[in-house]
């Protein structure tokens, strides 16, 4: 278990890298999500450690696209890594944790991910990220 | 220059602790910053990395306060450790980021630290901690 990444919603990718690369962070993928509506920018730490990833709708009816009609752009989720999504996911169901997807499905880059509800962690949206 | 770790606004000290719990974060260190009117515990990630920084207020009107007043329990902002906070918090301000803080001050732990606004990173509230 370690912290992945960090999601941030944005309007706009191309700004969104520009803002980051004052401290250092890089691009190091870049794609699309369908299924999801989202557009995803993944930049490397400088450093190495937790990546960012920013995440900018392709239109207002999709997650991220509300999530800026109510927010407005900022943090969005955390992902940590562990070795078995689908175990990790039955142990928080097991725990009473209300979950986002109850199975483990493809996200950026073809991983296996899953969403848990932010009521399981205190209004913070977590996604796990098979390692 | 390396993600130190995020700060998450929570209505509960002690209940927020056992939520973390169940993806391996301890408590490592606790206690209170009076100026900025908020309890704090550091959690310590199960692998190392990055700390979950637990943000409880004592009031409703100090910073965290009127946080969960308008937004709700969640992620609150992500700190950055840098070798120079004073160095790095110049280079901002040269960028024409709008700094909440405009010279390091005493953070948690007696770290100086130091506050850069929202939009200068897309709605993140950002902190810089020297290392």
């Amino acid at each position: 278990m370690r912290l992945d990444h960090v999601g941030i919603a944005v309007a706009d990718l191309e700004a969104a890298q520009d803002r980051w690369a004052q401290l250092g962070y890089r691009p190091k993928a870049q794609g699309e999500v369908s299924t999801q509506g989202v557009r995803v920018a993944m930049l490397a730490a400088p450093g190495g450690g937790p990546q960012l990833e920013l995440l900018a709708p392709t239109g207002p009816d999709t997650p991220v696209g509300r999530f800026l009609a109510k927010r407005g752009e900022g943090l969005h989720h955390l992902a940590f890594a562990v070795p078995d999504v689908a175990k990790a996911l039955a142990d928080l169901r097991s725990a009473g944790a209300r979950l986002v997807d109850e199975a483990p499905r493809p996200g950026f880059g073809g991983h296996l991910v899953a969403f848990v509800h932010p009521s399981a962690f205190g209004g913070v949206l977590v996604e796990l990220v098979q390692e």
